[in-house]
């Protein structure tokens, strides 16, 4: 890597090289081979669009009357259908097409590679057309072409920055004529939105409108999102950017076990990003085997209440003591607080009584008044469980109110809720150790020489947010393959004039098997507010699953001792390089997951393409 | 990997083969070659203990009097001459010899491969000892074998939870005792003490202390930190640890760096660990180029003040703005604070009034009531400062103490008072934009459309800390070889009957060259409340050094566009894991970063050594 250049000095010149996205590892990433799924190749062995047909999955859908009538042209010509992709063989190949494509919402690694499927597989022939900044791109007509030069420059690479992305969601009848505007004026034929679940009923909903007023551009939807809540069982196991970012969070969450172990004095309570799901939390946690995982779905199923999940935790934390171990990892899924059922109740509560007594508790000059105001006006329970709330946490839920005048349970530090609730417990139990250890109903036996550790205990806990550090990595060589199979499957779908789907792959195990799911199939009515609400249901933690039945066999024996390990850094070359999701590789009783096969590995000329 | 096993689930049980740091990662890791230095080979080609020889290098010492009053034996001895390592070539080999070990504070990647470097030199002749628990464990005399197997477990990976460490100080008559009857005890004819400036202070004084009470121990140091400031010029470049936690910190800066320019809306403020040195945060700002990055070193020795710290990265934001790019990373080390000149008065003002009136101002009810106390007797330039501060820092300073009732400095939020100051400086910017763009003196010049930009300015701010998850990861391919040899270097010394010194390696890009640097030849004097304290000083960053100039260089551009780079996760395989860190290689003027040369590639059999 050293050149004499212009400097004169070898070593500040190649320094300078590394400038704009040119680090050694990323100027090596960008040549490492894709796996291509065969569905991708044609009779000559070259890359080309996969052509559809019916398979016998039908999607079942409990509102199928209201999405019928929601979504009647797309229905009528889909039904609920799921097609496969198969290879082309008629040797015709299409051209002239212009297919936009756009991100949505948070970035997750693989969507520049999203992009180079869609350009391989639309070819030279094609074009592939970027729209910046997001679905407000898609409204104000920030179109730009992809050339091949753009692909060779992001391939392999992190982020969405290529295009950039936005959260603006597509609902006003104007916004859809924007919508269309944009389209016709550049003769799209395509267009590919890559975001989430909601992301994926806007494309639902613009491929319907489109069907409607005569605008010939196919609709496709391809699923994205770290936290993992966008799959349909076997046909889309986890959507791109989950593997990478759970595997960044595993790698960070494997060092604080193994720091805690080496440092014997730190709990660290890690926040895991995920607002819904507690996937990313499971699969980090079968990942790293910490003391304690705390997964959401668990707690609202079986009704755990945060007095129950803090005491549990001290349990662990004092049987740990006893055992010599002062340290731990305990995660924390982002939006647990929201499954907590009294929690729930209380932010219920609190928003109707902010709501309708806005005006009076804004005049209240103090925390402590505005609280003595509310606390009648909350159930007594609400009430006893928010005067048990660290003042910081008490702040939070009255004072940061969204647009919609609503609590911001994203904004609530649960991690430190929890720490600051644990804190007092354990200060109780060292001040009553009588109450609870020694002989009786409900106490722990323990020695004289235990209790005096218990007594000694020094609870010094660290709080960590795992959350953007994940969302721009490089994709590992999963995502990067995966991603690029999923902008295939997009491209295909365009220039098979198919519209109003989502692009899925699965069968990770065995060359991957290539699908399009009818959008309107995966769509369900929620009430919302009193208004009917049309969303994707989100993919949840299902305690009957494999993946939580193995972590819930093992997590007894995690907490006691230490079973802890460290999966270390993504591997980009190397014999540990293609592992899968442990969640995804039990939940579809694959035989293992430290080998994925998506097809043939090709290394790409973007050039060629 | 996979195997039909007892449950005859062959996933549930590879799974469980994972537990306790079995992960498919770790257990591939621990096969990885290391490379060895020539100097550790005997003729036959098999590693051996190296022997010495003196250098022409002598240290100079400001204090050189009172360090030989203070290490007469040591320095009669071994005067201040840099030893060289060299292959031995006598064929003798030693045996019988019992050589204890202990880590020393922080956890440092590498720790467990020093082990394994110790183990090799002494091979099967000699006995390695295990302290566990750190100096804590040396003075209770916790000591076990460290064998093969063990190696073999802990070879290549992180953390120092094979024996543990802590941070107590060997400092009273009565615990040097404790330490002569530990050593005593277990015959051990060597003691290595792996730490960074403290621990090798005290190593010096136990190996002065063992002369004088005629202890046959052989004292040896090892440098250890992550902080990177336990270095000596050419014969030490870096501790080990350093390039490992650089490059995990790198990697989520260079991924965060990507988030912010595909999210488009977000400042991230990271705070480095490292409490003195910025060292760790140079080398991040040139692996990752942000658009600022805050060098300590700098804000002392060009005495800025927080305002202008402020000032500078609000007119960054504002530049950046301007030019359609609403976010950016700022990198903020961990000491800062002790760094800004009005900071570190405030603090040492402080400290004597809460000295001074600490029962009075504990008395006082509110946070206002002690702040009112307090501001008079302050410097009016403090008390300024101390009141234009956010109301936690405020309550941080004034409540949060140590055990010597000194302000708590690392528990300062850096991060959160600087995003706090500059949020406020924004919206007086926005409030006033007439003051600060237009025509005329120190104005900037702005068209109304800017100045409109400008004024819709949304700072959203998120900080971070990166520390504990780079203190245990994993050691570097690099960090892994060099740490090796710091072992073996140490083993080597205490064969060959050498006491009181530091082992080190140097020369990363062509084989590596294996010292012996004198300890009291490191150790300066210190006044510390009107106390001689023996200190290795500190090494900081030289704002003369290639390193330092190299990032001066290149910021103003960093500031202004985006350059960032991402360096992406550690390789432990493929064409970018042998990276050192690129201000070593600057500073030092290695030719390239790309390739370190530590000497031979072995693939070591624990069973043989």
């Amino acid at each position: 890597m050293t050149h004499r250049g212009s400097s004169g000095n070898d070593l500040a010149d190649s320094f300078v090289g590394t400038e704009k996205r040119r680090s050694l590892f990323e100027q090596a990433v960008r040549t490492l081979p894709i796996s291509v799924c065969s569905t991708f190749f044609d009779k000559d062995g070259k890359i080309a669009p996969a052509t559809f047909r019916e398979t016998e999955t039908v999607l079942e859908n409990a509102d199928q009357g209201r999405i019928t009538a929601a979504f009647p042209r797309t229905v009528a010509k889909n039904r609920f259908v799921v097609l496969e992709g198969v290879p082309s063989l008629s040797g015709v190949s299409i051209s002239g097409r212009r297919v936009g494509v756009l991100f949505s919402g948070g970035p997750a690694p693989g969507g520049h590679n999203v992009l180079a499927g869609l350009k391989a597989v639309l070819g030279k022939g094609n074009t592939l057309l970027g729209i910046r900044g997001g679905p407000k791109g898609l409204l104000n007509g920030r179109v730009v072409e992809v050339t091949s030069r753009d692909v060779r420059d992001i391939l392999n690479t992190g982020g969405f920055n290529f295009l950039g992305t936005d959260r603006t969601k597509i609902k006003s009848p104007q916004q859809f004529e924007q919508v269309r505007e944009t389209v016709l004026q550049n003769r799209m034929d395509g267009l590919v939105i890559v975001g989430g679940d909601d992301s994926n009923t806007n494309a639902a909903f613009i491929a319907e409108y489109f069907e409607t007023t005569g605008v010939k551009c196919n609709v496709v939807g391809i699923p994205k999102t770290i936290d993992g809540d966008l799959a349909v069982g076997n046909l889309l196991p986890i959507p791109f950017g989950f593997d990478t970012a759970t595997k960044i969070y595993s790698e960070l969450v494997g060092n604080l076990t193994q720091d805690a172990a080496s440092a014997v004095k730190y709990w660290h309570f890690v926040k895991l990003m995920g607002r819904t799901a507690s996937k990313i939390t499971l699969e980090v946690a079968l990942q790293t085997k910490p003391a304690v995982a705390l997964i959401s779905e668990e707690i609202a199923e079986k009704n755990i209440s945060l007095e129950n999940i803090v005491d549990s935790i001290v349990q662990v934390i004092t049987e740990r003591r006893l055992r010599g171990l002062n340290y731990g990892v305990v995660l924390v899924p982002e939006g647990l607080i929201e499954f907590i059922p009294e929690m729930r109740d209380l932010i219920r509560e609190l928003n109707a009584v902010l709501a309708e007594y806005e005006k009076d508790i804004r005049d209240l000059p103090t925390l402590r008044n505005k609280l003595e105001y509310i606390y009648p006006l909350l159930t007594p329970q609400s009430a006893q469980l928010m005067a048990s709330l660290p003042d910081e946490i008490e702040e939070m839920l009255i004072l940061d109110r969204d647009d919609h005048g609503n609590v911001k349970v994203s904004q609530i530090e649960t991690e430190k809720l929890l720490i600051e609730k644990i804190r007092y417990k354990i200060s109780e139990i060292k001040r009553h150790t009588d109450r609870y250890f020694g002989e009786g109903e409900g106490k722990f036996a323990a020695t004289p020489e235990q209790i005096e550790s218990i007594r000694r205990i020094t609870f010094a806990a660290q709080s960590h947010f795992l959350g953007y550090e994940g969302r721009s990595a490089k994709p590992t060589t999963f995502d990067a393959s995966f991603a690029f199979a999923l902008g295939m499957t997009a491209g295909s779908l365009v220039l098979a004039d198919k519209t109003g789907y989502m692009a899925a792959v699965t069968d990770f195990h065995k060359g991957g098997r290539v699908l399009a799911i009818p959008l309107p199939g995966l769509i369900t009515v929620e009430m919302r507010k009193g208004k009917e609400e049309f969303v994707i249901e989100k993919s949840l933690v299902k305690l009957s699953s494999p993946s939580f039945q193995v972590y819930a066999a093992n997590r007894d024996k995690w907490a006691r001792e230490d079973y802890f390990s460290s999966p270390g850094p993504i591997q980009h070359w190397g014999p540990t390089s293609k592992q899968i999701p442990i969640s995804v590789a039990l939940d579809q009783d694959y035989p293992e997951f430290a080998d994925f096969d998506l097809g043939k590995e090709c290394r790409l000329d973007p050039d060629e393409i």
